[in-house]
């Protein structure tokens, strides 16, 4: 069981008061819940900027009429495999997929992976979810 | 077969350079190419902003002791069914889950879609692949 | 004097001792301190997604050898004035200008402002500081 | 005088005319203007992402009644003159101050002047505008 500790926040009335209109906007059972949350966040973000060993999905839209495009995604997927854990493939319509990688590894090489995803011919677009292993954000 | 057209583009000298310098560094094989993907992602960013339907994929990271949570997650996903196209899940370790879910839909409801998983208790952290469903977009 | 008032958040221990190795970074000197701070970041996204009166910055660069671009400028800084506070000029070097318009107004409206800015013939590169007016942000 | 070269983009007709739609509504005047920006905005992302000499500005808003607060920032600025070229200061109402201090030097120096004033005790909130020198950006 990971130790819980306790620590008290001041904070203006007002300013808790927004606060508590965002997190029920938001969905928020408490702002304990809230504020870990927040915290979590700015762990992650400083994670993928610092480099080290994350988590997260790369996905992308293309036109697999494209010539060769499905080969080139997979061969390119195959000399990553290190970071990659597995594909999840969506036919969107007649033309279009949207292929959801999961990936884990070092943050600057998973850059890398999107980057050539990203700029494989025939792709039209791709985003990232940037997450974590969640070691130490319990 | 989408019809293309051909534009020129006028730029200045050391300003082509340096995007050659960036395109050779992410791997794209043509200005062209490099090109229409900053336009597609400049109207991505549009569409997200816009509403419309759009695809994408929630990423979120959870430890699968906490009480009840997958009963809660698998609860949520069942009511934005009409979201959710399918749900890849990782082991990460002995603790940690990675989920992908890939979505499809409007673009407000996949955000509150979002804010619901993210705001789960026992969910570490929650990311979104903003991307398209490939309309318009060839 | 606003009224303070003081709740308790009940955290995991290693994950507390992240969030102080982040404070520490920073230059926080307590977690109250950069707990506010997560959630005035919160609220402020929030203001400037959904519109209303905000406050903020549009910096830009440009070459204003390139004809007219002061004269376009100005005619548009005029034809946004109320939105537009004050306008401090740089001289970045024998070319290239940097302006830092203060802004404050309707966040659609300021978007607007900002996207002519960016817009504009000769602007090399637009930014903006999407910050707050300060009302109930004590 | 800069050298223009000029070369051709191949595109789909229908992402052409979406494209046309974007720059009608953001205010381009032509293709070639909007691209030059997307080039650009791309090419000043890198710059902040691994560091060099960038231009920009740190906006942020405090309460002035908060105490020692002004001296505590004009100290900070002082700490970091050689990055900061003058500081623009608005009355936002009879608590709330903005200040818009615009900054030039090393990318990472600047992260760390806006870590500092982001973490000033009654800073409430604070944000950064990353644009460029201008340098080989024409």
């Amino acid at each position: 069981m990971p130790r819980l500790i306790r620590f008290g926040v001041s904070i203006e009335e007002a300013l808790a008061a927004r606060f508590d209109g965002l997190l029920r906007a938001e969905g928020y059972g408490s702002r304990s819940e809230a504020i870990r949350d927040l915290i979590r966040k700015a762990l992650v973000e400083k994670e993928w900027a610092r480099g080290g060993r994350i988590a997260g999905g790369i996905g992308f839209v293309y036109d697999h009429h494209k010539r060769h495009i499905t080969d080139r995604l997979t061969d390119l997927q195959h000399r990553f495999h290190q970071l990659v854990i597995s594909t999840q493939h969506v036919h969107l319509d007649h033309d279009n997929c949207l292929e959801m990688v999961t990936v884990k590894g070092e943050a600057r090489r998973i850059e890398t992976l999107f980057n050539a995803i990203k700029s494989t011919k025939g792709v039209k677009h791709a985003g990232i979810v940037r997450t974590t292993t969640g070691h130490g954000m319990s």
